[in-house]
């Protein structure tokens, strides 16, 4: 393998976004006297309108939309379900904002501060530019620059978003190295031909996790333990 | 001024691209005992294709095409028209990405690092990504992420390269400070709500220059004679 940039997926491989969005949710919470919602039931049932906004994007049912908006438009839906009223515009985009405060799992800032020495690092998120700028610079996550959804203007899985972050690179697939805990997103990278490593988090979804507890041999051509084992591995 | 990013022009403003083309194409023709065209001077011309080959694009006349790939077809011309023939593709792309390998002016990285823990900073350059990505690796330049002609898929000074890059960093264009050593980009930031600084840089275009000596107080906010000035003005 002569790797020359490894890209990253961000939610849930870089960063913990369950513990995070359920700590950013319970201070919200607490401030504003509102004691009958469960903050980290909140972060899982607004993860889990996530998909289901992409897709609209993704089938082309609506026009590219950045995830900031997409996150907020779910937001403003689950407010309405969990009966949470009278918030400002100002509060709405406070909470909407903690997914730009996601903390890094503990081996991640060591091993891209390494991985940046020899090789272009950069996310491949579907996260949009300034919510990736906002949480790089609180986390200390020392991007080369920030590829994915909004420069490729298409969201993972879909084929362009690998595709044209490679281009944007200036590098062939083969060059290129797609990092995720997630086996759906690796396999959707291999296919259009970028190397693949997979890092298990294995308390994404808290206790009891069953998914992406391994990588699928199908897709991926390195499984590592961390972003420091995948440092030593790629010679950095 | 609530400024929350520094937006950079490249080319002439960060580095200082005359030196370093000549230097290249110097090392170059060395190599291959090209010794009938001086260096400087193909710099020099070289960059006369610059704005030419960009207007194909702002005019509408031609797609958005990466600079790499103008600055190649300008190269070919040249190369045509200094009689340099029989050279390898590799050569060609060799040569070409000397607009890769550009040295900073000396008070760059400094100011930089001292912006970069207070605000967000980016380039807003009509470089490409895969370019400014390598200039920066090589450089130094501790960029938050990679603004620019190919993410708002305009050149400057379109109104879009600057509107869509504070879009992208989710600011109002007022808390985006445009910074170069060219009054005619900072009149073209100014007319989009963009905050301005100048950095005179009155060596770009060698000894006798004549063009940008000088802030124009009429587009530009904020005068100063480096980065690292720039970094002090701004509390940073």
């Amino acid at each position: 393998m002569n790797i020359g940039a490894c890209i990253f997926d961000v939610f849930g491989t870089t960063v913990d976004w369950r513990t995070s969005v359920s700590r950013e949710a319970g201070l919200f919470f607490k401030e504003k006297n509102i004691a009958h919602v469960d903050p980290t039931e909140f972060a899982v049932e607004w993860r889990k309108l996530y998909q289901p906004s992409m897709e609209e994007v993704r089938s082309g049912r609506r026009p590219f939309t950045i995830l900031d908006e997409l996150h907020r438009e779910s937001l403003v839906s689950l407010l309405r379900r969990y009966q949470i009223n009278n918030l400002s515009e100002k509060d709405v985009e406070h909470l909407n904002r903690a997914w730009h405060r996601l903390d890094p799992w503990p081996d991640v800032v060591e091993g891209l501060v390494r991985l940046k020495k020899k090789l272009i690092i950069a996310p491949c998120s579907n996260g949009n530019i300034a919510l990736m700028v906002n949480l790089a610079k609180r986390a200390g996550l020392p991007w080369d620059c920030v590829l994915g959804a909004e420069t490729a203007r298409a969201y993972k899985p879909m084929p362009e978003a690998y595709r044209v972050s490679c281009r944007q690179l200036g590098l062939p697939p083969a060059r290129v190295m797609m990092v995720a805990a997630h086996n759906g997103d690796l396999k959707a990278a291999k296919a259009q031909g970028l190397a693949t490593a997979f890092v298990p988090r294995p308390a994404e979804h808290g206790p009891g996790q069953k998914t992406d507890l391994a990588a699928d041999p199908a897709c991926v051509d390195l499984p590592v333990a961390s972003f420091t084992e995948l440092a030593s591995r790629l010679g950095c």
